[in-house]
């Protein structure tokens, strides 16, 4: 990779296309920029204010084809709108380049002057959409010279201004010679800690590193937790996978090795209240090395323009395990039914360990917002499974539809193979109320789905966060043994394939039955479960309440 | 009423609140206000551009605790956002007035200069959003006083920069003592009218007006119909109402009647396609009086600022029937049942005249998008009914809930009365699916509701326009007869009242049926018609279409 600075890049693509002239005036957060634009060979015009650099721009974009003005944020570039407005009405391809605070102040939402002190960096970008025929942000070198060539081409095409968002930060970077250096710091890091933690969250598919991050498991030999987004993307069958990580709501054994830890390396953090325990499994920035989109954070410091792929490619690369700590992992807790009896009525505590081994290699499993999502994160999955739960969204009856969709994805996979990989959801009442009518498509397209109904009349989880009894958390009366019926079934599939349980023997009858372990098409299980039948977290909300009403007696 | 001029208005509530002077730079736009500006007594200070006056403004507000600007439309107020935001982010009330083009034109969507020549009047509005804490656009004289209050007191609340839209043709309005003029040339009009036709359209609910109108129609029994909107506004059961007026796709005499008309009075105009029939529903301007939200249109020339309440009232002490021509009104075209048999198969051109009769004063009758809503366009409803079809948003889906909506509000007004009218819906296969699940509330709810649903085996209505036997137009199979018991209903009401017809014969039974015609809560009847049967508008299309592969073949 050859080093072109992004000023370069940008000035030198403006001279090609036949910009010799920049009009505009310096402000806070163009100056870097400013450095570069004789070096570039351009004439630079200082104007005596931004609208009348925006008129010159347009009289200079009229005779050349092409014109370019450089403002300030905020201040600067609100005093150009009237003339970048002019050229819009009347044709001119003007880029209008507007300095930007550095990147880790508008990440951080500091209240920097120019702005109106509430961390809003987008205001004045939002104002010039409606002025300009595009727009662009430049937020990391890897993308960078591709959205520059887009915003120049949109000018062009559209012979009409357009708006191009350059941070401070951005236009003379530190050397992408600072990625080694950024990997020694790492692996040091990696060979000196006694109490190492691997976190891996959601965003890592994102970042395209599930598999590198399977042989950096392997490889370390590390205590390993997922968050709740994260959870599905690491074999929970390898001996160092610990499962979920609860944060302060979770296993204390875990929570402890956490606290002490010296250093928790995370992948693709996440950080919503609810995927983080109400950011309980935040790593201190003392101890963390965190992997994001285009950042690594090592303690305080944040590296930009940082691939966390190449990191981990040359990090697998280069580590010698040898130099690695044997860490003494915390016990493991697992789901166990060893006291489970058959007349037991069926509650949150033993449902998931009872109706765990009947997933298989390759299955996909989800878990709606409510108690399914809480039950279903301390499931041990099998290798090649694939989880999906309540992450930050929550939107109650997604995940009807969206068992749907994953199933006809894992069909168009699983063709041309001996897969019998299935999908199972796990829906409350309420959820499921939502979107039930896709049943129907389920039916209709034969897949091969079992829907688990827990049944625990009403909207559970929302009782126990308010109005434990209230009239608003209860559900419409429905008959869910007759959905593969009404929704369109045959009538052979309906009376195999619809099935109750109120104890764990029933339910275990139900996971025997050759339908279910072996059987195809919908299948629907319904389980009922107590009003207020709750555990974990929500467990620590509904004693909150009942605390609360007792006081108020 | 005392007559202030609008200008007038705003510049004493400035006074009052302490502003003496007034920045800005004159243009196009807002030169009529000026005009008002030295006369109220505040001193204009011209500045050298809009982006010093509205710093000045700023520092002027600092100390007198209010100021404020006027820039005109586009190339005035652009130049000025720099100081707004600027007042916006250290805290200063500016008012920013801002001359914008005459009504007209904007209604028009006229490409006037300063604009893009696109039409679009609301882009730089939309842009003051991000930089001010209020903004208002004043539209109408009746409200005008109130719109200025509320965007002073915002100033002044929040201690920070508003924005203020004054049309130019508003500062200085002719004086409302239009109104009898207005009234005096509809009553000319009304006076010499030949072949008068009176089109009440759905808007007039808004207008509030449908009291009004009745006395109009009783008045001049003048030959009177409804758009697809206005359908149920009228008291069909006048022996001069005639109906829905279904422009070119209607019935052939009123539709050479409407073309013979040299008068049109149309009240509440609603101009989407699909509610005047591709625009055959509107009248020539030549012909035409039409009483909108704030304006009056007679021909060519719109007046606003007018009150179509204020000039009914008016119209109605004044009028002299005797004056009024007596209207040779074309004959009725009604629903018949005279050549249905027992053994003929439900048909939308049989079905609709059948059930017509079930109606009773005071129901509320619901069709859903499809062909439920055209063939409820020919329904003759009682006294005190009222109908709601598919008008312009036409989202399949909505009906269902709104049934649930309306049906509470019903039950809500005959509280205390002795009303016994019902909620009758009319809806197709595919129309149901999207929302079904409302179903068991309105079980739960206990409301009585009759539910006819069209099983046309798909999206009929999509066929007929495109794809006539694509997959993609059919629907999963549902069984509607297990509706009820699946939402819940008991046992006992399930058999009752569900109920199926395929035949005349069959529907006549059901139609006569106890708990259809004097029975309660959720009824359902599922009717069966064939894939591709419609009727008058739709049959075009389908006839369109089958022409179209005749072709191909």
């Amino acid at each position: 990779m050859t080093d072109i600075k992004l000023a370069d890049y940008l000035f030198t693509r403006l001279r090609q296309l036949g910009v010799d002239s920049m009009f505009g005036v310096p402000g806070d957060y163009n100056l870097r920029l400013l450095d570069f634009v004789t070096p570039a060979g351009l004439h630079w015009v200082g104007n005596c204010n931004e609208l009348n650099a925006a008129y010159a721009a347009d009289g200079y974009g009229r005779i050349k084809g092409l014109a370019a003005l450089i403002t300030t944020y905020g201040v600067g570039e609100l005093s150009a709108l009237n003339g970048i407005a002019g050229a819009y009405a009347e044709n001119t391809p003007v880029v209008h380049i507007v300095g930007t605070p550095p990147r880790p102040l508008q990440a951080a939402r500091t209240f920097m002057h120019h702005t109106f002190s509430d961390g809003d960096y987008r205001r004045f970008a939002n104002m010039s959409i409606h002025i300009t025929a595009a727009q662009t942000r430049l937020t990391d070198a890897a993308t960078a010279p591709e959205r520059i060539d887009y915003i120049l081409q949109q000018a062009l095409i559209h012979s009409r201004p357009v708006y191009l968002e350059l941070p401070d930060d951005m236009a003379d970077p530190p050397s992408s010679a600072q990625e080694p250096q950024v990997l020694a710091q790492i692996l040091e890091r990696m060979y000196s800690a006694q109490r190492p933690f691997i976190l891996v969250d959601g965003e890592s598919t994102a970042l395209g590193i599930v598999e590198q991050l399977d042989s950096l498991i392997k490889a370390t030999g590390w205590p390993t937790w997922t968050t709740v987004y994260g959870k599905g993307l690491v074999n929970e069958q390898l001996p160092n996978a610990h499962g979920l990580y609860g944060g302060a709501f979770g296993d204390k054994p875990a929570q402890t090795y956490f606290d002490e830890a010296d250093l928790v390396l995370t992948f693709g953090p996440h950080n919503s209240d609810t995927n983080s325990y109400f950011f309980t499994t935040i790593a201190k920035p003392e101890v963390a090395i965190t992997f994001s989109g285009t950042t690594v954070k090592i303690n305080n410091d944040t590296f930009y323009d940082m691939s966390a792929r190449n990191i981990l490619s040359n990090l697998l690369q280069g580590l010698d395990s040898t130099r690695l700590v044997k860490a003494s992992a915390p016990p493991k807790s697992e789901l166990s039914v060893a006291n489970i009896q058959a007349t037991d009525p069926l509650a949150q505590t033993n449902f998931y360990p009872l109706v765990n081994p009947l997933f298989r290699d390759g299955d996909i499993i989800l878990t709606e917002t409510g108690t399914a999502a809480h039950g279903g994160r301390n499931f041990k999955l099998p290798t090649g499974s694939r989880l999906f739960g309540a992450v930050t969204w929550l939107s109650i009856g997604f995940m009807l539809p969206a068992t749907l969709g994953t199933a006809l994805a894992q069909r168009d996979l699983n063709k041309n193979t001996s897969s019998k990989s299935q999908t199972i959801l796990f829906i409350g009442d309420g959820s499921l109320q939502m979107t039930a009518q896709e049943i129907s498509v389920m039916i209709r397209e034969k897949l091969n789905i079992i829907i688990f109904i827990i049944n625990n009349d009403g909207y559970t989880i929302e009782r126990v966060i308010h109005g434990r009894k209230e009239k608003y958390n209860d559900v419409p009366y429905w008959r869910h043994a007759q959905a593969l019926s009404y929704f369109g079934a045959d009538e052979e599939h309906v009376a195999k394939n619809t099935f109750t349980a109120r104890t764990c023997g029933e339910l275990q009858e139900v996971l025997g039955n050759e339908n279910i372990t072996n059987g195809s098409g919908v299948r629907l299980v319904e389980v009922f479960m107590g009003r207020e039948d709750v555990q974990g977290a929500l467990l620590y909300l509904l004693n909150k309440q009942l605390a609360q009403e007792a006081e108020q007696k």
